[in-house]
């Protein structure tokens, strides 16, 4: 039985506020949790079903352990049931941004955390230094950004900052590349993964003062009337284009 | 006011079994009613809000068109809220299925209606002739499915087959591509849009009956740790790899 100011701190963890304040963040589901468990970041409580736990050999020592019921993990969590687990973790310590090549992948008012989750998986795909959310992006630690991420919020170095600044203090040197329907076919430019790729909301494309930061805008040539693709779609296919020099 | 009988029949349509046998569907939310008002689809009946019928002029003659509350037109559908539109609309024909050339895009028990969705749109932005899915697949026809294609649902012919019997009964010179963790770089070949690409779920892969089916197995290479990719992502990425040639 979860007593009820732990279960009081795991609900606050719902918010936003809360999760910056306690520095700590929720992940839910069996298989996130063994992805937390065997990852770097550093697991506050557990809380998992008898049946689960018996998939976890050992249990993790130093974190605190408490074997719930399906129903009582349902109700700490956000998910419509949960029978497996269901931890809070600590947030990581940002580490200082990459100078080194390679492309980092900038997101612009991202809100959808589906969306933002399976971006940071992206990201983890293809390897990249990581993910530089805007500071209008939804929260890269919320549960259900957590979720979509599949595990590799555990892997993806996630930075929040004021996009068009940050743009701009780069070396003029490194190249800015956003998805435009009007920019440059990216089946014919050989493209080097160094620099920054910036995607925007589907439905708003970049914000005007991110757009003024590009040095080349990208166009996924399509055949269809499809008016546009979801920007995770987009990601994917850029990335690949990206990707492809070997 | 929206009468009891109207009301059931709507509230039918949420299901599959009543699609059939009604031969009708749901269209939820304004841009997608737009979209089949604009498209060769039959709407046979037409609910909206006072302030959305105001959009649409000249409202669509011999349609019988309701105008709701916004109240009334959120306990007809399925959506959370509806502050628009929603139409019911006769399941089209089946077309012949192609036989000239080009790339069909054919789905091996996507059952998740938002994935679904999503691979439809995807159809539609590269122009393929069409989507061949398992009995198995999600229905194309319910409102998640029709949502998540963006309106694409008008203009993408859909069908349903047994996909192992299908794809055996193909002319032998066609080709069957297939997503492989174990297949052929993609990057190292010259696709051309011709022939199949047949999709497994993420968790599932391609069942055994239709792998066998397969003249090529293709593979993305990730260069990072996460383990594998969205169906509706993998397919983007391939479909991009097909249509770059020319």
């Amino acid at each position: 039985m979860v007593s009820k100011a732990v279960a009081k701190y795991v609900h606050a963890l719902h918010q936003k506020k809360y999760r910056l304040r306690h520095g700590a963040f929720l992940v839910e589901g069996g298989k996130s949790v063994l992805e937390l468990l065997s990852s770097t970041l550093l697991t506050e409580r557990l809380f998992v079903t008898a049946e689960f736990a018996a998939k976890i050999s050992p249990l993790p020592a130093q974190v605190p352990v408490e074997v719930v019921s399906a129903e009582e993990l349902t109700r700490l969590g956000t998910l419509a049931t949960n029978q497996t687990a269901l931890a809070v973790a600590r947030l990581p310590e940002e580490l200082p941004l990459p100078t080194a090549p390679g492309l980092l992948l900038a997101l612009d008012e991202v809100r959808d955390p589906g969306n933002l989750g399976t971006l940071i998986r992206l990201a983890d795909w293809y390897g990249l230094p990581g993910v530089v959310c805007s500071d209008t992006c939804a929260d890269p630690w919320s549960p259900k950004t957590v979720a979509a991420t599949m595990g590799s919020f555990t892997r993806v170095p996630v930075w929040q900052r004021n996009l068009p600044p940050w743009l701009a203090s780069l070396p003029p040197t490194m190249p800015i590349y956003g998805a435009d329907l009007h920019g440059d076919n990216v089946h014919r430019l050989q493209l080097q993964p160094q620099g920054v790729l910036v995607m925007g909301s589907e439905s708003h494309g970049l914000t005007p003062a991110v757009e003024q930061c590009l040095t080349q805008r990208l166009h996924i040539p399509g055949r269809g009337q499809a008016e546009s693709l979801n920007v995770a779609i987009s990601a994917a296919i850029l990335l690949d284009n990206f990707f492809r020099a070997g």
